[in-house]
Formats: structure tokens, C-alpha cells, sequence
């Protein structure tokens, strides 16, 4: 029998946590991990040697979970493999709102016992209608209530983007590199060998939270193909699903096999399953992050015809490559937006084409006034669709050490910009020689809400796929 | 007739620089970029409110080239385009090793003036026999001698790449992101519209350059195919050349014609022409850095087939995909050292079927010789021609702040392993959320001389081209 929405809703959004099996040995890690929890934290843990360790960090313990007093929403069991089903069954018993199994060992090691172990497991969470997650998992990280996968995960504030990872390391990475780039996790789950819980019921919870706006997801394999599709098609028709597949390679999968025992999908199967239902596919951790971000950021737009800006014109020429090699236009625009630049534009060393090449415009001692004419130029346009932007991190760098005043000013009129126009808007901060400095532009900016990538390329694969998703939505034609 | 190469050698090592018409509105840029110059440095300025200026920064000032006492190897041109021919024709005059005209406005306008100006330019240049750098251009870095092409470069060490640009900002940038990723320049040279000294001319001086070991470009359009074909044929058989072409397609070759004049050469019989003389093409900065960042750190390798190391199992996953993508394998190793790993690899928690997943041994506890037997088996497998391994920052972080001893442990037994192995080694340092700690950890990987690339695509696709150049000197099939 599925597990209900109800009780998913509870498990994810735990009032009361309970860790068993926390001990010295790996640092306590999940009472770590879970020390920012915001609802009522117990231990079970029934060696007396590990027992005023836990203590010592405010948290009480039990030596049962059947003597832990009120309901208990959320259990992350870290026990040894062999220990793990006696204490699944006193999860049964108390009727816990759900159980995450940190504990590997199980079927993906493809020996016997773990096999054994993991259909035993199987058994109990069935006859004792456990919502269990994993096992080889990380579990839960709801940012919101601060139950974490790892101690180096913000929390307090609400996230807006669900995650679901066959991958503990990408769930992780996923938000850690997420937050330096604007994308907050609402809510992600960790599923591991996913023997119970599996992705069509977070999929399912997730296109219906509210604080979820985008969902992404990391998967090896799927286990019921056509109840994944219908809960992905659904979930498509609320909000993007952007899908990041591991063992897209033969060799890929033979490593998934040892994972998380996932079983192999074509990978051109899979890539037709994702467009019918209107996700999106993703390659990497980064690129995931880009089209989230793409997502979240830019307003929606249904064509693809560019206008950009560039500081220079070697920049021009690639900033353009960039946008056309992925399936993006970057058309002439119309005559009257080349009368009105032909009126202040300077020809030496300055195009106007499209790309617009502000290095003589606004580069060298030009003003805020000028880009803002530049913007409405490009808002006004019927030749454009979206609008992407140059940011050049030396010109920027050297503002900010001179007059950090006049740098304001540059992205004032850049909010003012996305504030006023339809279309949307993506800058583009590189290269990345002073690191240090385009992390702090690009943290500005995001806080600002502006869509900051690292290279033009990144950016123009983000944007045309955000573009993917509002034509799907608007029942227009995707390739 | 062609410049000849003891010119070239002269001009591009200068003992002697000159820059004409610097002046205090652009905070005498090309002053400040030479002030590194070991050489004699002299000023030309006939505007007397300028000079003081001039002479405050130590620099002699002349009011005519012709002035200048000895001979004069390098001039930097910075005109305003209708006084540079008359200049030009000085520099005849004094029979200057080669001019770099800074001053745009030329044929890469579009309009009559600037073309006029340019033929003229042109006349006066083959008349008096002028080596002209440009117009439309950032000249020279020569690194080693200080002669910058802006105030940011690095200089006084010799570097290792040439690097001819048909833009000024992306010679600029080649060099500062480069050094970052402990790529350094030995000559770069911004060719502008390059209506003299061409592409060719630049090819042949560093092919035959002792201190450049590896060449790059970045080009927009070719004037003479033979020539450039021989030129770049000949280089290649000394050493790798990697060429990034911009306007490739057909809105990026439209901007190229306002930014050098350069004329669209189609795309596909441009990466045959690369293929056919055993070039490597490149696709943006980053990826040109990369290539070059592989040539110069990996050892060279004919053959494919990988042997990857990684941290978790979901690392194992996408680790592989990555590396098959491109092109590489990623084979299972050879039964001696199946039962090697099996004497001391731990099953749950860890694959070792490549990917070997080091997570549970290396990672949490684990030794600097446990990792140097994982190097060993890797180094004898006969079915691995090359090693990548995956550098999780986070546990890098970790580790660092804890015990920067046991950091160096570690650098050290990859250092080791380096050196003794004749196996080409790359490392991937991601993910990119510590980015103060990824910066530090990578220059100091770097210093030691290991490859460390920012993401599993880019290292796969780098190592996978610098493999393909060591097959074309093979004399093997290269795709």
C-alpha cells in the first residue's frame, strides 16, 4: 500500500526527530547535522559509553525508541547493518511518521547477506506500514526546520526549490553549491535503494508544496516505469522538473549497479520520456543548478531571439557563438532601434549590430544614463525575446576598489532594468581571474535578484532550456 | 615581402620600447602596462600639457620618434587615427624593429574614412618596410621582459604558452584566468586586423620559440588558407597547437566583421583543416585553458582507457559518465588487480570495480598508504592508459583545518604518484562551494605540478584532446 500524502507531509515536516545510533565515532554527526532541528530532538542509543557524550550535547536519550514520550514524526536510524531491521520493527511498533536509513550494506554490495538484510527490511516496513527512506541514504534536509544532511547546510529560512538524490554526496553538493548561486533548497530528500519510499511519492509531495517552486532531481534508475511517468507529467503541469541522470554510459550504469543497485534505462528512452512530459535534462551538478537557476530568476519567455550585450567585441563574437550554438537566435534588430543607437553610439571602436559592444559607451567613463537608453532600446525591440548581459569582472573589480558608489549605480539600473522589462534578463559575470571578488559581485547580485552565470556558455544552455519549459507550458513546440 | 624571423625575434624580445602619445585622459595606460619593462622605456608626446605628466612616472619624453637616441626594437602606437600614418612613416624613418598600433577606427568600421585610412596605413607599412602589429590591437606580452599588454598581467618569470589573439581581451584574459590555473604565458601577441604581421607570421616565431612549449589561439578568420595551412602544419609537428575560433556561427561570424574585418570561413572545413594538421579546437576561454592546462601537466598518452578514483558512489556515477562521454573508457581492470583490491577493500560503503570508490577508504580515517596502493594497482593495470581522480573540496576543507600536515600527507603521495607513474594524472577539486579553500588548494596543487581541473566534463574533455594530439605525433588515428 502507498504511503499517503498526509503522512509524507508529516515525515518531511517533522515537529519531533529522534536519532538512534549516534556516537563518538563518526562525531555524532547526525545530532550535528540535526542541532539546528527547530522541533524537539531525542537520542536512542543503548551503549552506556556513547550515553554522556550525547548527553553532553543537550540532546536526551533513551534506550528504547518505545520509551521516547509523544509521537515521533521523523527517526534517521545509524545503526550497524545486522541491528537495523530489530530496530525498523520498534519504528513499526511505535508508528513513527517515517524512518531514513543511513545504514549501507544492503542489496547494492550484491553479496547475499545484504541482499537478505535489505528484503527483510523490505518485510517489516511493509507488514508494519513503515514510510521508510533509503536505506544508504542521507535523508532529509528541510531547510525551513533545520533537519540537515550534512552540518555545513544553512538553515532557518524557507528554500525554494525540491530536490530529490539517489546520491547522499549530490543531495549535499546540490545544496552547498546551490546557495553560492542563488538556488535554495525548500526541501530535499536523499532516497539511497528507495525500497519503499521512491521518487514518484517525493515527486509527488513536492509538486504539491508551496514553498517548492522548481523541482530537480538526481536518478540512477527507475523502478516502476509508468508510475514515474504519470507522477513526472504531473508534477510538469505545476512547475519545471529539471532531470539530472547518472549512468547515462554503459560504464556509467555498471557503477550505478554498485550505488544504489539501480537497473539500467536506455539513455535515448529516457531522454524521450523526459521531453513528453515536459522535464528538463540536465548533465551535471552545475548544469542542474544553471537551468534551476534560469528558472527561478528569469521571467518566462516562449522565443528564443537574443539581444546582447558585450563589453568588447572579441567578447561580442563569443558571447554570440555561445547563444546560437545551443539553439538560441541572436537576429538583427529592427530599424528603429538601429536609428535611435546610430544617435549616440560611437562608431570607433563600438558595434551596434547586436551584440551591442558598450565598451565605448559605458566601459570607459560612460554612465548609468547610457545603459538605461541601452535596456529600453532592447525592452522596445519586437526582434528580441530575452536579453543577456555581459558583465566583465576586471571592469567590475576596478569600479568597485575606485568608487564603490558608481558600482551601485551599475546595478541599480540593472534591477531597475529587470524590474521594468517582460523579458528576461541574464548577466553574465566572468572571467573568473579575481575570484574573490566576482564571488562577492555575484552574491550581490543574486541577493538583488538578478540571474548571475559564470560563462556565456552556461548561461545561453540555462536560458534556452527555462525557454523549453514555457513553451511546453504554453503547448508550443520544444525540440 | 615577409617580415623575417630575426626581425620578428627582435621586435617580440625588445631591448628598446617607445610609446607614442600616451597621455593622463586614460591614466597613461600604455606607460603603466610597460613599467614592468626590464628594457629602456622612452616616451614620444608632442602635446606639452601631457609631458609633465609623462616625465612624473620616470619616463624621458621625446617630442619626435626621429628624437629617440639608438635603435628603437618595439613601438606602441597610441594615436588618434588621423595622426597614425604620419607616425607610421616616422617609424619607417628610425627603422623601428615592429610598431603595435593601439588606434581602431579602421577597416573593422565599415565606413570609407577608416578604410581609406587603413590602405594608407598599409602603403606606408610595405613601403617603408614596417613590421605593423594591428591596427585595432593590445600589441604584446612578453612576460618574461615585462612589456604587458595590461597592468594586470604577471611578469618577470618565463612562461611556457604562446597565445596569438585576434582580441585584445581575450589575449588579456588568456593570460590572467590562465594564471590562475597555472597556465603563464612566455609571448602573447594581440594581431588586431592584423593587415601586416598575420596569423602565419606569429605561428612560425613561436613554433620555433624555445621557451613555448605549447601554442594556443584565438582567431576569427584567416586571409591567406595556404600559408596559414603551412604554418600551422609546421607547428604542429614541433609542438600542440590549440585553436579557438570565434564566429562560428553564422550571427558570431557577422559580429567578427565589426570587430577585425575578419571574413567568415565555413566552420566545418575549418575544424577539418585543424584535424587534418593535428590542431586541437577549442570552444571558449576555459575550455582553451583547459586543453593547454592538459598538454602541459598530463604526460602524454595514445591510449583511452581510464582509471578513475572517486570519493562516494554517486561520484563513481557521474565521474564515469563524464569521462565516457567525450570519448574515453572506462574499462574493468585486470584480474590481478580485482584480487589486489579485494584484499583490503572494504565492500559496504565502496566499489572498486572502476571507479575505484575511495570514500570508505580513503576518506573517512583512511591512510596516505592505502591511497598509494590504490595508485600502484592503477599504475601496473595493463588495461589503464591514463588516472583521473576526484578531489572533494569539502573533505579537502575539512581535512585543512583540522590538520594541515596530514593535507600535505596527501599532496604528497599524489606528487609521488606523479612522478613515478608514466601514466597521464588529472585531478578534479569540486565541488566549487569553499571557493576561497578550492582556490588556495588548487594553486598549491598546482605549484606541484598537478593538474587540477575545476569539473569531471572539463578534465574528460581536456585530457581526451591533449591524448589526441599525442596519437597525430603517434602517427595514430585521431577522430
Amino acid at each position: 500500500m502507498p504511503i499517503s500524502s498526509d503522512r509524507l507531509r508529516r515525515a518531511l515536516n517533522p515537529r519531533t526527530a529522534v536519532v538512534v545510533g549516534s556516537k563518538k565515532a563518526d562525531g555524532y554527526m547526525w545530532l550535528r547535522n540535526y542541532s539546528t532541528f527547530t522541533g524537539q530532538l531525542s537520542s536512542v542509543q543503548i551503549d552506556p559509553n556513547e550515553i554522556p557524550g550525547i548527553e553532553a550535547l543537550g540532546v536526551k536519550n533513551y534506550t528504547s525508541l518505545l520509551d521516547v514520550p509523544g509521537e515521533v514524526d521523523y527517526v534517521m536510524l545509524a545503526v550497524p547493518r545486522p541491528v537495523a531491521p530489530r530496530v525498523l520493527a520498534d519504528c513499526a511498533k511505535k508508528g513513527v511518521g517515517a524512518v531514513a536509513l543511513f545504514t549501507s550494506g544492503f542489496a547494492e554490495t550484491g553479496e547475499g547477506e545484504g541482499i537478505r538484510l535489505q528484503d527483510e527490511l523490505l518485510r517489516i516496513a511493509r507488514d508494519g506500514d513503515v514510510a521508510l527512506i533509503g536505506p544508504n541514504c542521507m535523508g532529509l534536509y528541510n531547510r525551513r526546520l533545520g533537519i540537515r544532511q550534512s552540518a555545513e547546510q544553512g538553515s532557518g529560512d524557507a528554500g525554494d526549490v525540491g530536490f530529490i538524490s539517489q546520491s547522499g554526496t549530490h543531495a549535499i553538493n546540490f545544496s552547498l553549491v546551490g546557495e553560492q548561486h542563488g538556488v535554495r533548497v525548500s526541501t530535499s530528500v536523499s532516497i539511497g535503494n528507495a525500497i519503499v519510499l521512491d521518487v514518484p511519492d517525493y515527486l509527488d509531495y513536492l509538486a504539491d508544496d508551496a514553498d517548492t517552486k522548481v523541482i530537480a532531481m538526481y536518478i540512477e534508475g527507475v523502478r516502476d516505469g509508468p508510475r514515474f511517468v504519470r507522477s513526472l507529467r504531473r508534477a510538469c503541469s505545476q512547475k519545471p522538473v529539471v532531470v539530472w541522470k547518472g549512468g547515462v554510459t554503459a560504464a556509467g550504469a555498471r557503477a550505478t549497479a554498485s550505488h544504489t543497485g539501480a537497473l539500467a534505462t536506455s539513455s535515448a528512452v529516457f531522454r524521450a520520456v523526459l521531453r513528453q512530459a515536459g522535464a528538463l535534462a540536465a548533465d551535471s551538478l552545475e548544469d542542474t543548478i544553471d537551468v534551476v537557476k534560469a528558472l527561478l530568476y528569469a521571467k518566462p519567455a516562449t522565443g528564443r531571439r537574443m539581444g546582447l550585450m558585450a563589453m568588447t567585441g572579441g567578447q561580442s563574437v563569443v558571447i554570440t557563438d555561445a547563444f546560437v550554438t545551443v539553439g538560441l537566435d541572436v537576429p538583427r534588430l529592427s530599424g528603429a532601434s538601429y536609428a535611435e543607437l546610430a544617435s549616440f553610439f560611437n562608431i570607433i571602436g563600438g558595434s551596434y549590430q547586436n551584440p551591442l559592444d558598450m565598451g565605448g559607451t559605458i566601459g570607459f567613463g560612460g554612465s548609468a544614463q547610457t545603459l538605461g537608453k541601452l535596456f529600453a532600446i532592447l525592452d522596445a525591440d519586437p526582434n528580441v525575446d530575452a536579453i543577456a548581459m555581459e558583465m566583465a569582472a576586471g571592469f567590475l573589480a576596478r569600479r568597485w576598489q575606485a568608487d564603490p558608489a558608481s558600482l551601485d549605480g551599475l546595478l541599480d539600473s540593472l534591477v531597475a532594468h529587470q524590474q521594468r522589462s517582460a523579458k528576461p534578463f541574464v548577466t553574465i559575470l566572468q572571467p573568473q581571474h579575481v575570484e574573490e571578488i566576482v564571488a562577492q559581485a555575484r552574491r550581490r547580485m543574486q541577493e538583488r535578484g538578478l540571474a548571475v552565470f559564470p560563462s556565456f556558455e552556461r548561461a545561453a544552455r540555462a536560458l534556452n532550456r527555462a525557454i523549453d519549459y514555457h513553451r511546453f507550458r504554453a503547448g508550443m513546440d520544444v525540440p
